[in-house]
């Protein structure tokens, strides 16, 4: 692992006509000249409307086409991959949904339907809909939704996947650990009795999507890992929920997250990308040795590019 | 492992002075002169509810105190083992709070509240409240509620306990899936990145209540397990949940379960308890074979006593 220099990051921009970014803000950083595709593992919003986020920021990416979310990772794999043109039932939110939809799947579960049902209808036909679950972050998750996806599951012709297994989703308070899609995905796969085909970082799915769809050259590619943590936002404090029994709680330390290691640094070195970790976000540099993951190169922050570019 | 004779049913008799029964109906069948005791994972009723059930069911269980239910296991050890005297946060049924009520504990949670909410109120306080969490079986399962759960766990000082992990749950539908508490505490566990203490069989904390409550001879109690899996019963058919996309689905085949080997059978070998397997449930003589959890005697029917008796 070596400090990116001047001269190491010249010579990187020499060797490399791909970078590969996460969604942090902090990590956007145009790079002249080069192709930009933003690799994503959430699946709660569209291409479209992060796009539109990076324009607003000024941040050059070249096409609506080069934002790559894990709904899209998804639609693509069940279509392309596994050929599948039926209905698809979705533990997940809207963006999730507009993506089926583009995709021209119909689906049935987003939303706060069947939030309070305990019993459920599932009719007994010998009808043919229901083949293929998705399961992602879902802030309406019930007991009646695990129900449905768990018995569409028992039938072992059914597809699953899941968009991501992020244990946790970076939310805009510190003290607050927000669930991510892996808490979803284990509540599902824990009834099914069934694994998912796990579509993002750092499985394979969303690396051959990029592949395939972008033809990108390996060796000519670098993804840029940055904290998934937002900063602190204490003025953004979240809203009451409306729990009767409501209180002043003591919240604990966070906990520190390392998942740029974890998915974006992990889906490097599995796929044989080169790979830079941005220190900028919440993993040290000690938290490296401590783990076998290891970055090509790292630095303190995208804002290092600024200097040498 | 030998099938049960009358020959080996009248030694057993002799032995024994306790039979331990899993809470299904199909396993209640009274053994006169001997203490009987129910012991189930289920935490959603109560041991007076099971109590009166079992009464008019004409199943001559001693006392209420002889109905041991995962909930009453979670209590005892939260105030015995752990002495704990706070509040708890519960992702859990009525029946457990009713319980932890019993025992004098405050409880978050339970019931409807946070279904829909997406943003939670968790004040920052140096204050002291909730140092325990329990997750059972919760059909009003909610983001909110895991979110919650969660962030209470990222003190490492708050206890996590769980009531059990069955991946299922017993409904009356044979084609339904219904997920057991195991799902809900593998969401929490997910995001929570902690392993909670399992309360239930064939964990070791019901089993020590078990001993230290009624002062039992491993030597002289039985484990009788039976399928956790009531009959199929088609004209309690599901009520509809109110999902607007409703619609006639195909419903595959019920994966079996093989519930009794993996939690009454496993719970007495690991226990070094006596157990009969009793074959009217879902486990057939063939699938004990593909497992190396062998119980020590088997039947087809608890009927099999009367005859014997």
């Amino acid at each position: 692992m070596q400090r990116l220099s001047e001269t190491l990051f010249r010579s990187l921009l020499d060797q490399m006509d791909t970078f590969l970014f996460d969604c942090d803000e902090k990590s956007f950083y145009t790079v002249k000249n080069k192709r930009i595709i933003l690799v994503t593992n959430n699946s709660s919003h569209t291409q479209k409307s992060y796009f539109e986020k990076c324009r607003k920021m000024g941040f050059s990416i070249q096409s609506e086409e080069n934002v790559v979310t894990t709904s899209t990772v998804c639609c693509d794999y069940l279509r392309n991959f596994l050929q599948y043109s039926g209905k698809v039932y979705v533990i997940g939110s809207p963006g999730l949904g507009e993506e089926l939809v583009r995709f021209g799947y119909s689906h049935l579960g987003i939303g706060v339907w069947l939030v309070h049902a305990i019993h459920v209808k599932i009719s007994i036909t010998k009808g043919d809909f229901v083949k293929a679950v998705i399961v992602g972050i879902d802030v309406h998750l019930s007991y009646a939704k695990v129900l449905k996806a768990t018995t569409y599951l028992a039938n072992p012709e059914c597809h699953f996947l899941a968009t991501n297994d992020d244990a946790r989703f970076p939310g805009l308070h510190p003290s607050i650990v927000f669930p991510g899609a892996g808490a979803m995905v284990a509540a599902v796969k824990t009834s099914a009795k069934r694994e998912p085909i796990v579509m993002g970082k750092p499985n394979k799915p969303i690396f051959d999507y990029v592949k395939s769809r972008f033809n990108i050259d390996i060796n000519k590619t670098i993804m840029i890992g940055d904290s998934v943590l937002k900063s602190p936002s204490r003025d953004q404090s979240a809203r009451c929920g409306g729990e009767a029994s409501e209180e002043e709680v003591p919240v604990p330390e966070l906990i520190q997250e390392n998942s740029e290691l974890q998915t974006d640094i992990a889906f490097a070195k599995s796929t044989g990308l080169k790979s830079l970790l941005v220190l900028s976000g919440n993993t040290k540099l000690d938290d490296v040795g401590t783990n076998d993951i290891v970055p090509d190169y790292f630095t303190d922050s995208v804002a290092d590019f600024c200097h040498f570019a």
